[in-house]
C-alpha cells in the first residue's frame, strides 16, 4: 500500500472501542487520503526515506463529529439573547432567516466551518435551507459534511418539491461526492410537528431507495412530546409507522423519550444526536443519555445551531454530557472521560451510520487533529496514566488546545488558523451578511 | 485627582446593578491603581496630553472573581480521573497532597494564577494548606487573592494551632496587604464535618475580632447534609449557633439547603460560592441558584479545585450556572447572560463581602480585562443590541477571547501571555512538582 505521509506522536488515540491510548505511535496516510496504518511505531511498516514525516509533540486523534448543527446560523449568534423561546423564534430568528439570501447562508457556513475546524470538529451533520451553499462552503473550507436540506409544511413551503429535489440531487451527484468524499447528501424532514405523516412516509420511501440518511428533530420540547403522544403514541412511534425506522435515521435531541421509544430506537439502529448545551440553554430538558447508552443506542454529540448554544465547540458538549449524565444518575462514573471522547468521535460516526470516519483505523478517512500539550492543562505531561491523560484532554484542554487539523489527509488548520480560507475575511463576510439579515 | 493612564474602548461593561453597556467609553486609572473615572468618553474629564492612552478595540470589563478555589491543585489535575468520589479522595488526592511540599504548592499556585489571569480571572478566594506559598505565588504572578489557610480536626492536624496562627499572621501583616492590597487573609475552617462545633465557635470569635472573612465548605454532598441535619438541624443551623453568621461568612457549594437554610443565609448576609461544574462532575447535585437569588443571597461563582473541575475557567461556570438554572426551573430566562456576567464579577465581590473589586467605579481597584472581538464569536460586531452583545460575550466568547489583563492598574497579561511570570517556565516547574507528588 502506498503512503504519502507518516505522522509520529507520543500519544495517539485511535478511538477504538476500548479507547486505547497508544504511546510512541504512528499514523500513515495514503495518497487517497485514507489511513494506511495506525499503531505502535515499533510495529509500523518500513517506508521509503523520501516519504514526508510529520513529528508531533502532542496527541493525535480523530477529528470530532458534530451530529446535529445548523451552522449558517453563526450569522444569528446571540440574536434575541434575552427573549423567551417562542418569542425568540418568532420575533428574532425566523424573520432574520426569512431575510437570509443564499450568499448570506454561504458566508455563515464558511464561518461555521472555520470555527469548527479550529476546534478540531472535522465533520458536521447539517440541517438547513440553502443546502447548495452549505455544500459549497464546506468544500471551500475543507470540512466534511452530511447535508440535509430542511423541509417543512409551512406557508410558502412546498415539502413535495423539496423532497423531490433532494432525490434529483442525489441521483445526479451521488450520495457522497467531493474530494475525499467530503459531502454526503441526506434527507432533512424538519420534524413530526412541522410535517404531515404522509411527508414522513414519502421521505422514508425516497431515502430507503437511495440508502440515504434521514436527519430529523425528535421530541426536543415537552410541548412537542405531549402533542405528538396524543396524536401518534409518540414521535418514535410515528417514525416507526411512517417507515422511517426501517432505514438510516438520525434523531436530533430526543429529549423526551419513554422506555418504549428508546427500545424502538435501539432495535432499529436509529442514531441519536445528543445536544445537551442547546437543550439546557433553551430549558428544553436533558435526554436520558444513561438509558440510551444502556440500551445500546448509537449516541453522538451535537451543538445544534450556534444561535442556541452559542458556539460550535463540541468539546464543551462532551463535558456537558458527562456532567448532566452524572447529575441525573448521581453517579460520578456514569460517563467517564473515555466515554465522552468516544461519543465525540466514533460514537458520532456510529450515530450517522458511518464506519469510515471517527476512528483511526486502516481504510478510514484521515480526518486528524493534533492537540498541543503546551498549556497549563497538560503541565503534568503525557507520562501519566491513561485515565489521567484522558481526563486532562476532555475536562481541561478541549478545543483551546487543538493546533492542527487534517481532513482526508489534507491540512485545513495549521498553528490554530485555517489554511484554505482566511479567518479574518470569513469573519468580515459573515459580519456583513449578518448586518443585512438582523 | 491624578491619573496615570486612560483606557478607551468601544464598549465598557462597568458591572453596575443594571449591567449597563457603555458605548465609546473611558476608564481612567490613578497612580494608586484605583479607578478615577468610568463612563462615556464625551463626559470624561480633560486630562493632560502626556497621560498615556491605551486604545482598545474590544470590550473592557472588570476582572472576574472566583469565589472558591484550591488552585495549587493544578498539580493534581486529572489524577484518578475515573475513580469514584471517596476512592478518588482517599486513594489518589489525599496521598498526593500528603506528599506535597511547600515549594510544590507554590509551583501549583503559580500555574493556577497563570491560568486564571489568562482567562481574565483576577481575584480568587483560595482555601488550602501552604498558605504562605499561596500568597507568595499570587504576589509573584500579580493576582488578587483572598487566602484562607485550611484547618481540619484530623489525625496529625491541630486546628487550635492553625487557628491561632492565622490570627497572629493577620495581627502581624494586617487583614489586607501587598501592592494594590492584593492579599486578604481569611479563616479557612474546612467544614462542619471535619471540625468540632467548638472549632467553629472559636473561629467565629477570632474572625469577628479581626473583621476577617470565614471561608467554609457547606452542604456539598447529600451524605454530609443528611449527617449534619441529624446532629445539628442543618449545616447553616450549626453555623448560626456557632456564631459564624454574625460575621463575614462565605459558604462554598451550598448544594443541599432547605428554605429555612436559605433564609438564614439571606438574613445574615452570608455569601455563597456556587460551583456548578465541580458539583456536576462529582455528581454532588446542583445548588438552588434560583431560590438563593430570589432570597437576595449574594451568590458568586467558583471553580473549586482544578482536580475536580478540571480547569479554572470561570466563564464556563457562568455558562453552567445559566444552563443548570434554566433546566431546574424550566425557564430559559431564569438566568440571563447579563445575570451571569454580574455573578462572575460584582456578584462574586459581594459574596466575598468586598465592595472595592468586581465593578468599574471610582475608588475601586483597577482590575480590568480586555475581551477581543477578533474571532468568530464576535463576527456580528459590537454594533448590536446590548442583550445580543452580552449573549455573544457570555455564551460564545468567554475565556478564549481575553487578551489583556490588569490588576490594580498594572499589566499582568499582554496579548494572551502572562507578563510577570513566564508561562512555559511555570508549566515546567508545576510539571516537575507534580511528578514528585503523584
Amino acid at each position: 500500500m502506498s503512503i504519502s505521509r507518516r505522522f509520529l506522536a507520543p500519544v495517539v488515540l485511535p478511538a477504538d472501542p476500548t479507547c486505547s491510548v497508544l504511546r510512541d505511535a504512528v499514523v500513515d496516510v495514503g495518497p487517497d487520503g485514507r489511513i494506511a496504518y495506525c499503531g505502535a511505531a515499533s510495529a509500523a511498516p518500513a517506508i521509503p526515506d523520501d516519504i514526508p514525516r510529520t513529528h508531533l509533540s502532542g496527541i493525535l486523534a480523530p477529528g470530532l463529529v458534530n451530529t446535529h448543527a445548523h451552522s449558517p446560523m453563526t450569522l444569528l449568534r446571540g440574536l434575541g439573547g434575552d427573549l423567551p423561546l417562542m418569542a425568540w423564534l418568532q420575533d428574532a430568528i425566523w424573520p432574520a432567516e426569512a431575510r437570509m439570501r443564499p450568499q448570506d447562508a454561504h458566508a455563515g457556513m464558511v464561518l461555521g466551518c472555520v470555527e469548527m475546524l479550529r476546534y478540531g470538529v472535522t465533520t458536521s451533520a447539517e440541517m438547513y435551507a440553502h443546502a447548495e451553499q452549505v455544500v459549497d462552503a464546506a468544500l471551500l473550507a475543507g470540512s466534511r459534511v452530511l447535508v440535509a436540506p430542511a423541509y417543512f409544511d409551512l406557508p410558502g413551503g412546498d415539502w413535495r418539491a423539496d423532497l423531490a429535489a433532494i432525490g434529483k440531487w442525489i441521483d445526479a451527484d451521488g450520495l457522497r461526492f467531493g474530494p475525499g468524499e467530503r459531502v454526503e447528501l441526506c434527507y432533512g424532514p424538519h420534524s413530526a410537528y412541522t410535517l404531515p405523516p404522509e411527508a414522513l412516509q414519502a421521505t422514508a420511501e425516497e431515502a430507503a431507495q437511495r440508502g440515504a440518511l434521514v436527519h430529523i428533530h425528535v421530541a426536543e420540547t415537552l410541548a412537542e412530546d405531549v402533542a405528538q403522544r396524543e396524536r401518534h403514541g409518540s414521535v418514535p412511534q410515528l417514525l416507526c409507522t411512517s417507515g422511517l425506522l426501517d432505514g438510516r435515521l438520525l434523531a436530533a435531541h430526543a429529549v423526551h423519550l419513554s422506555d418504549d421509544d428508546i427500545r424502538l430506537f435501539a432495535e432499529s439502529g436509529t442514531g441519536v444526536a445528543h445536544c445537551p448545551g442547546s437543550n439546557a440553554k433553551l430549558a428544553s430538558g436533558t435526554a436520558s443519555l444513561h438509558a440510551l447508552r444502556a440500551a445500546s443506542v448509537a449516541v453522538g454529540l451535537g451543538t445544534d445551531g450556534p444561535a442556541s448554544n452559542d458556539d460550535l465547540d463540541l468539546w464543551e458538549e462532551a463535558r456537558l454530557a458527562m456532567m448532566f449524565c452524572r447529575l441525573t444518575t448521581g453517579d460520578p462514573l456514569a460517563l467517564t472521560a473515555a466515554d465522552a471522547f468516544l461519543m465525540a468521535t466514533s460514537g458520532g460516526a456510529a450515530a450517522l451510520g458511518r464506519t469510515d470516519i471517527g476512528a483511526l483505523r486502516p481504510g478510514n478517512w484521515a480526518d486528524l487533529i493534533h492537540v498541543s500539550v503546551d498549556g497549563p492543562h497538560f503541565a503534568t505531561g503525557l507520562d501519566v496514566e491513561d485515565g489521567h491523560l484522558l481526563a486532562n484532554l476532555m475536562w481541561a484542554a478541549g478545543s483551546r488546545a487543538v493546533t492542527d487539523v487534517w481532513v482526508a489527509g489534507e491540512p485545513v488548520v495549521e498553528n490554530g488558523e485555517t489554511v484554505r480560507v482566511d479567518r479574518v475575511a470569513a469573519q468580515r463576510a459573515a459580519g456583513e451578511a449578518a448586518a443585512r439579515v438582523i
